[in-house]
C-alpha cells in the first residue's frame, strides 16, 4: 500500500478522491467506538476516521494502534461537519474516512512527546536523537539547512566557482587549534591529522588557476568546548584569484541577500556597514559588535588621566583606559539594581564597576567625591548624559575594558528592549591587526592565519612595529556573531617567509611544515583571497535557534561525546596492533588539556 | 589592475575594445623584436602581442617574463593579419595589442609541460600536484566533476531530498573493512572511527521520518589500496521511506538520464536492463557485466559430467563446473597465439586453458581426443560454434569458473573491437544472495551488509538453506563497473536480531554494537530503502579516464600517502601524551595486514 498522496498536502481540492496514505500516529482518540486519528507524514498533518458504518475489519485493526505506529491507510476525503472543522488545522475542514489499513510497524511509547518545545533534558533527546528529530521544529531546521545549502551552491555556481572536494586525511600543523589525528596502518609510527580547514588546499587551487573555488567543508578542531563550539563543523569554503576585496565583498553581500530572501524572506540591505577592527573595539568593546543598536563606549582617559579619582589616574599611568557606557534611562534605578551589575562586570575581568547616576540635575555616586567640577561636566558632554541615565564606567587595560563593556552594552541594550529579535544587521569588520602578542610565548603570533596578507603600505612596519600592521582581512558579523571571516592570501615567497620568521618558524621547521606552499609560490601563484562562512552559525540565526547543536542532526555534547551511538568507545587491541600505537598506562587526571 | 575579460571568451566581437587580462604564460615568442604570447586563464588562451610600435615600455617589461609567469595586462583586441591567422584556435583571428603590463608573479622552469597527455611519472605529477592541475585536461576533469555533483543535487532537491550531513567522527563497528581510527584527547583509551558509509545514520534519518534523505558524502576504508581504491572516497548517499524498490529504481534511472545528457550530452535508454545475480553470474561470470556485447558464457557441465575427459568429469564430481565461452573469429589464431591467453586465464584461478579450434569443418586441439563424437555435437550445438571460432575452456569450481571466464570475455571482447567506447550500457544487477559463506569463519556473512532485507517468501530459508536466500539489493553496473548499489532494509527488529545471530554475534555483541539501532526500530520505523553512487568511479567514467586518482584533485597513492603535503607523518610526543597513546616499540615488519 503505497502513498498516493501525502498528509500535509490533502486539501478540499480532494474531496471525493480515494487516497492511500502513510504516516505516522501523532494522536488517537475513540469518540464512542468511532476512532480519530491524526496522521503524519513529513508534509504535515490529516485527520483519518474509522467508523463502523464504512471502515469494517479495519476498525478492529485500527483500535490497537498507538501513538507513533506506522501505518498505511486507504480512503475517501470528505467534507468535515460544520461542527466538527478544526481551524487551528491547515486542512482541518477534511478527514479521510478509512477503508483498509496496514499496520506497517509498531511503536513503544516514546520517552517524550513527539511536538514543539518539548521541556525534557537535552541529554534524553540526543540518546533518542531519531525520536526528537521527528519533531516539527527539528524537522523544520533540517529542511531549512537543506535549503540554504542549495542556496549557497546555486549562487557560487551561477559565480563560476568549481566545488572541489579536499581530503579529510590530511597533515598536521603546528599553527592553530588542536588536531585530531589518525593513526597510519601503512606507515608505522605515523599519522594523518583531520583538517581544522581546508586553507592550505584551496590556495593551492588558486596556484592552479582554478580562480574561484568553494567547497562545503567539514573542519575539525580538538578544542575544550563551550555551548557554541562542535569538534566537527561545516563551513562554506570560497577562495578567488584575481579579484580584489571589493568586488569579493559585493559579491558575498549578494549571496547573503539571496540567502536571506530565500529561506526567511528578509530583505537585507546593502552595501553592508564597514566598520575597522580598532573602531569595533573602541566603540563597541567587541570585534563582532551588535549594531542594531546604539549605546556606544565613550572614552574619558584624557580627562580623567590627572584627576583626584585615582582608580582612574592610576590605570592611565599604567597604560590603560577608562571608558564609560551611558545606560540610557537607568539613572532612576535603585542601589541594589545597579548593585546587581558588579558580579556580570567581574565575570569580565573587571575588579570592580564604577558608576555615576544623573539624578535630578546632580551626578550622584560613590566616584562623584572624587572628581572636579571641570571633569564631571567633561564627562557629562562627552557621553552625551542627560537627566535619568546611568554612566557606567571601567577603568583597566584596554582588553578588559573593551570585555567589560562589550559584554554590558549588550547585556543593558537586551535589558532595555533596544534589540529588535526581527532586525538582521550585517557589517565587515575590517583592517584586523596582522599581529598580537602572546606575553606567555614572548612572541608575535598570527591574529588571523600565517597567510594573511598585510597591506602593502604597512610592510615597512615589519622591522619597527609589528604590532601596527593592517592585515587585508575582514570578518562578516551579524548581530553581535561572526558568521564568516576571511582575508587576501601572501602569493610571494619572500613576504611569506618573512611571516613565518616572524612568528617564531626557525627557516627549516618553516620548510618542514610548509616547503610545498612555499615551493608553490614559486610556480607562479596568482594574487588570491577568501573568505569561510560559520554554516552551524548561519543556519542557527537564520532558524532563530541560539544553540549550534539544534542545527545539526547528530551533534555531539560538550565533551565531545555521540550520546546515541556511545562514540567514542574502546577498541580491541588487535585493531590498536595494526595502527602500531598502545594506550598510555592510565594515570591520575589532573588537567585534560 | 583588474580583468575586464576572460582569455578564452575573447572573440572577434571584441575587435575595438580596450581590455584588461589577468593570466599565465603559456607560450612566448619573439619574432624579430616583437613578442607573441599566449595568455592563459581558466576560460582559455589568446595571443597578446608585444611591438615597439604600441607597447612603448611593457616591451621591455615583457621581455623577461618566461612560461608561467602571472601577468595583468592592457590593450586593444585586433583583427590578425589574414596570414597569421590560427584555425586551430579558437580565437585565433584576433590578438590584443598590449599598451600596459604588470608581471604579478614570476615562475620558475615548471618540472613538466603545462599541457594534456603529459608524459611524465605520476609521482612527479602528484607532488607538484598544483601545476598538473594546472593542465586543461585536469581542470576540465574538476570541473565535470563540480557539474556533476550539481546535477546529482538539482535532481534529488527537485524530488524532495533532504541534503542532512551526518558525522565523520563515529563509531567503529566490526562488519566490513577496516576502519580509521582517531583517539580521543577527552575521554581516556577510547577512540572515533570514520565512517565506511552513513549507512546507519541514514536509516536514523529514516527512523526520524525525513523519508527523503541524501548527501554526498566522505567514507573512508583503511583497506589495501588497488589501483581503484582510496583510503577515502565519496558517495552520493540516497535513502527513502515509504517507496518501493521500482519507484526508488525508476527514480534513479531518470537520475543517470539527466547526468549523462546535462555531462557529455548522451541520451541514455530506459528503463535499464534487469538481470539476476544468478543470471549475470552464469552469463557473463561478473556481478558488474559490461554488457556492451555478448559473448555469453556457456554451460556444458551436462553434457562433459561423464566425458572420457577426466579433465571435465572429475571437476564436476566434485561438484564444480565446466563452462565454455565461444570466441568468435579466433579459430584462425596460431597455437603460440592461443597458448599467449594461458597465463591470463591462470592470474584469475584457473589451473590450465583448455580449448578446442573450429578449423576447416574441425574440431582441433589438445582436449578433443578424449571427446566423443556425440560430446562435441552437443558442445558445437550448445555453444553455437562455426568454422573459424575458438571455444575456450573453464573447469572448476563454480567461483574460478566464473572469475577466470568472467575476465577472458572482457579480454576477448576488447581484443576483438567487440567494445565501443561511446556506448553507455547500464543494468540493474539484482537478487543478490543474501549471505556469502566465509570458509575460514566457517560461518555466514553478510553478502550486502547486515541491514539488508531478505525477501520475504525466502524467509523460511533461515532455517534451512540460508544460502539460498535472496536479499532485496541491487547494484547498478555501467560498462563492466559498479557504480552504485543499495537494498531496501530490515525495520522490524525481531528480523534484524536473526539477522545478527546469523552473522555470528551473540545477544550481547549485538545489543552493544548496534543496541541503539535495534531500540530505534522499535518506535515505529517506516520501511526504507535506498542506494548509494560511488561518485568518483561515475566521475572516471564520465571523463573517459581509467584511473580514479585523475578524478580527485588531491589524491592519495596506492600506499596511502599524500606526496603534496607529505602526509601521514611523524607527530610529537606531546601531541601522542595528550591522546593518552603511544607509539608501539617498532618490530621487524612480516605482514603489514
Amino acid at each position: 500500500m503505497l502513498r498516493t498522496h501525502k498528509c500535509g498536502q490533502l486539501t478540499a481540492a480532494n474531496i471525493g478522491e480515494t487516497v492511500t496514505l502513510n504516516g505516522w500516529v501523532q494522536t488517537r482518540r475513540d469518540l464512542g467506538g468511532v476512532l480519530f486519528i491524526d496522521l503524519r507524514d513529513r508534509s504535515g498533518l490529516v485527520q483519518i476516521v474509522f467508523n463502523p458504518s464504512f471502515s469494517g475489519d479495519a476498525l478492529q485493526v485500527a483500535d490497537r494502534v498507538r501513538s507513533e505506529y506506522v501505518l498505511a491507510v486507504k480512503g475517501e476525503v470528505v467534507r468535515r461537519e460544520e461542527e466538527t472543522i478544526n481551524p487551528n488545522m491547515e486542512n482541518g475542514d477534511i478527514e479521510v474516512r478509512i477503508t483498509e489499513i496496514e499496520v506497517m510497524n509498531a511503536a513503544k511509547t516514546p520517552p517524550f512527546f513527539i511536538e514543539d518545545g518539548v521541556e525534557v533534558d537535552e541529554s534524553l533527546r540526543l540518546k533518542y536523537r531519531y525520536l526528537d528529530l521527528r519533531r516539527p521544529e527539528m524537522q523544520k531546521t533540517l529542511m531549512l539547512r537543506s535549503k540554504a545549502t542549495k542556496i549557497f551552491r546555486d549562487f557560487l555556481d551561477e559565480n563560476g566557482f568549481i566545488d572541489v572536494e579536499t581530503p579529510i586525511l590530511t597533515k598536521s600543523t603546528p599553527e592553530g587549534a588542536r588536531d585530531y589525528l589518525v593513526p597510519s596502518r601503512v606507515h608505522e609510527g605515523e599519522f594523518y591529522a583531520l583538517p581544522q580547514s581546508p586553507q592550505i588546499y584551496k590556495q593551492l587551487l588558486m596556484v592552479s588557476g582554478l580562480e574561484r573555488y568553494y567547497q562545503i567543508a567539514r573542519c575539525f578542531r580538538d578544542e575544550d568546548l563551550r555551548s557554541d563550539r562542535q569538534p566537527e563543523f561545516t563551513q562554506v569554503d570560497i577562495e578567488t584569484a584575481f579579484m580584489d576585496r571589493d568586488e569579493l565583498l559585493g559579491m558575498m553581500e549578494q549571496l547573503m541577500v539571496k540567502l536571506f530572501k530565500e529561506t526567511i524572506n528578509v530583505d537585507i540591505p546593502v552595501p553592508f556597514q564597514r566598520i575597522t577592527h580598532a573602531e569595533a573595539m573602541d566603540k563597541y568593546g567587541s570585534d563582532k559588535p551588535d549594531l542594531r543598536f546604539g549605546l556606544e563606549l565613550v572614552n574619558v582617559s584624557h580627562i580623567v588621566a590627572s584627576s583626584g579619582a585615582k582608580v582612574f589616574a592610576s590605570v592611565i599611568e599604567k597604560g590603560g583606559e577608562v571608558k564609560v557606557l551611558n545606560a540610557k534611562g537607568c539613572g532612576t534605578w535603585t542601589r541594589k539594581e545597579i548593585d546587581s551589575l558588579e558580579p556580570y562586570a567581574k565575570r569580565y575581568g573587571a575588579k570592580g564597576l564604577a558608576w555615576i547616576q544623573i539624578k535630578e540635575g546632580e551626578f550622584k555616586g560613590p566616584i562623584v567625591k572624587f572628581l572636579s567640577e571641570g571633569e564631571i561636566q567633561q564627562i557629562r558632554e562627552a557621553t552625551n548624559a542627560e537627566e535619568g541615565d546611568l554612566l557606567l564606567f571601567s577603568a583597566d587595560t584596554k582588553q578588559v575594558v573593551a570585555d567589560v563593556l562589550g559584554a554590558m552594552r549588550v547585556k543593558i541594550g537586551r535589558d532595555l528592549g533596544l534589540i529588535d529579535d526581527n532586525v538582521y544587521k550585517f557589517a565587515w569588520v575590517v583592517d584586523f591587526p596582522l599581529f598580537g602578542y602572546d606575553e606567555d610565548a614572548k612572541r608575535y603570533v598570527a591574529e588571523h592565519h600565517p597567510f594573511t596578507r598585510p597591506y602593502e603600505e604597512d610592510l615597512e612596519l615589519f622591522n619597527t612595529d609589528p604590532g601596527k600592521i593592517r592585515a587585508q582581512a575582514y570578518d562578516i558579523v551579524l548581530n553581535g556573531y561572526e558568521v564568516g571571516g576571511g582575508s587576501q592570501r601572501i602569493y610571494k615567497r619572500e613576504l611569506q617567509e618573512q611571516m613565518f620568521e616572524m612568528l617564531g618558524f626557525t627557516p627549516e621547521s618553516a620548510r618542514e611544515q610548509f616547503g610545498f606552499l612555499m615551493d608553490a609560490f614559486e610556480y607562479g601563484t596568482p594574487p588570491h583571497g577568501g573568505i569561510a562562512f560559520g554554516l552551524d552559525r548561519l543556519i542557527m540565526l537564520l532558524a532563530g535557534r541560539t544553540n549550534l547543536r539544534e542545527t545539526i542532526a547528530f551533534p555531539k555534547t560538550a565533551s565531545a561525546t555521540d550520546l546515541l551511538m556511545n562514540a567514542p568507545a574502546p577498541v580491541d587491541g588487535a585493531q590498536l596492533d595494526q595502527l602500531h600505537i598502545r594506550l598510555a598506562p592510565p594515570k591520575p587526571v589532573v588537567d585534560k588539556n
